[in-house]
Formats: C-alpha cells, structure tokens, sequence
C-alpha cells in the first residue's frame, strides 16, 4: 500500500519506465510516508487503437 | 472525467472499436451533461484464455 | 463481457445513472453485438478530493 | 458479482490458469455464498518491466 | 504479486470478508505457486444503485 | 494520458493528497515527458477491513 496502477500510451522505453516507477515511488513516500517496499507501481501499456478521448481513438487523431 | 475502462474479448475490429467509443461517449453526454472532450475510453483486450465465468475459461467452454 | 467500469464524479442521481447505464449498454450492444445480459457496467463515485487533473484536486479548482 | 480481476506476472501456464480460477470461484461461493455463474475472474499477465516494487522494476531485481 | 481486486455488493459482514481473502489467498498460493505474504486481495463494496447487468441497476432489479 | 489510479488506506489528510497528487504529475511529466494538463490522478480510500496480504484483513493484524 499503496498499489499504483498507471495506465499510458505504449512505446516508452525501458529506461523511461525505470525512472518513473522511481520518481513516482520517491513521491508516494515523501508526501505520504509510505515504506518504500510497500509502494507497488504496475504499468499498463495501452495501444492508440484502445483509447479515446472525446469519442475518437487517439489512431484516428491527427 | 468520466473515465471509461472497459474489458471486452479481443477480436474486434477498428471498425467496431471506432463506433463502440463514439457511441458510448455519446450516451455519456447525453445521459450525465458532460461535455464530449472529458470523456476517455480505454479498451482493454482479452483473451479467452484470461476470462473465466462459473470458474470455467472460455477457452475451455463449448 | 463487456463489463465496463465508469469512474465519474460522484453527485448524479439515480435517475441519471438509470439511464446512463441503459445507454451505454445499448451502444454496446449496436456496436459489439454484445448480447445485453453480458454487459456489466459497474459505477465509481469519486469525490473531488480524490481526482486531480494537471496535479491540482478537483477540489482545489475554481 | 464479484468481479474478480488478477493482475501476476505473465509466464503461467494454462493448465495453471485453470486450476486458479476454479479454484478462486469456488472459494469465492463457499465464502461468499455467489452462484458459481455469477463469479467472473478476469487475469492479467503483467510483464516484469512493468511492475516495480520499492521504485525498482522487477526486471532488474535480482 | 498476484494482486487480487474484488468488486462485490455492499453488506457483506466482516467475518465473511475474513473467510473470504483467507481461502482466495489459500487458492492462489496453491494453484499458482505464490507465497502467502505475497498476495494481496483489495475488496470494493459496490451498491445496488451503482452496478447494472443487461442495462438496469441492480436496485431496479425485483 | 497517463492515467493513474491509486488505492491506498483511508485516513489521509487533504493536505496529504494535494501534495502526493501535485509530486507524483510532476514525477510523470519529468520522466515520461507529458504535458501537466494530460495527467489523472484518482486515489481511492481502501479501509482496513477491505485490504487483505497474507490472507489477513488489515484490521486484524496487530
């Protein structure tokens, strides 16, 4: 606890998802005193073809 | 706001994604006032391996 | 299948979530062929102390 | 009702899957009291790239 | 890891919760191979008024 | 985009939440390079009799 679930568009790379997982736990643990062991980060992937903001998939956005 | 997450069995189109999204963006706007921009529909694939009902797979169903 | 979760600001009556959740579940039934007895759609109230947006609460917002 | 969604890492075999979600559905009706068709359980595989605990994906644990 | 969410009606006592992520802990443990310490299972209490199957709320249900 | 929920236990101040919100958007917008505006973050309250590890509600561990 807690338990972090971030969903965002695919194709950042491995070394972005290192430093974010990082900042965000750091974050969770200044403002909320959480344990670092106790902050879970799970990243979820998500393809243009799956989301849409105002009726339109982000794919069919220009 | 508000944020729409839905789970579905994967096989469907961009067609059908495509007007599945506008359709139920629309229905949000129509139903709780919002405006279209604030609306994200977020898709997630399923597999049938990944989906029980009745603590059966659908893979395994017939 | 589909089930579908919404997180929406809390504050609708149950007059809007009644037809809410009849749209949606027709939209998902004219676009996926969902049978509607497999729609589920599940409803989230959030509080504006509990949703932030550019990293200001809602609450917070004027 | 419930719903049931299981995020684990990807890598389990499907013979695995089966066995859990049977035996997570009965569970849930022996506890419970659900009707075993009202039980759906919903897995999704995580890569270790994309779950940190304590700031440090897993796929840099050793 | 797993990490287990759980959507359920509202009313459930607390001794049936206890059973409850008792035995689903039990079954993970025992069909995937996890250790106990490393399951979570986080339960949400849904009303009636905010969860629809086949288009209607279950508080409109009879 | 990204959208971030995060659950934690209940009890936190307001003061608490506008602090981690505005840390874990900058932590995003550094790491991932998106833009404020583009950042969600909705925390829910889990209680103590609702959040299990181990096989263990919260509020029965001492």
């Amino acid at each position: 606890m807690p338990t972090i679930n971030v969903q965002m568009f695919e194709g950042r790379t491995l070394e972005q998802k290192r430093a974010f997982v990082k900042a965000i736990t750091e974050a969770a643990c200044t403002t909320l005193g959480s344990s670092p062991e106790s902050v879970d980060v799970i990243i979820t992937d998500v393809k243009k073809d799956n989301w849409a903001t105002g009726g339109v998939l982000w794919t069919d956005k220009k």
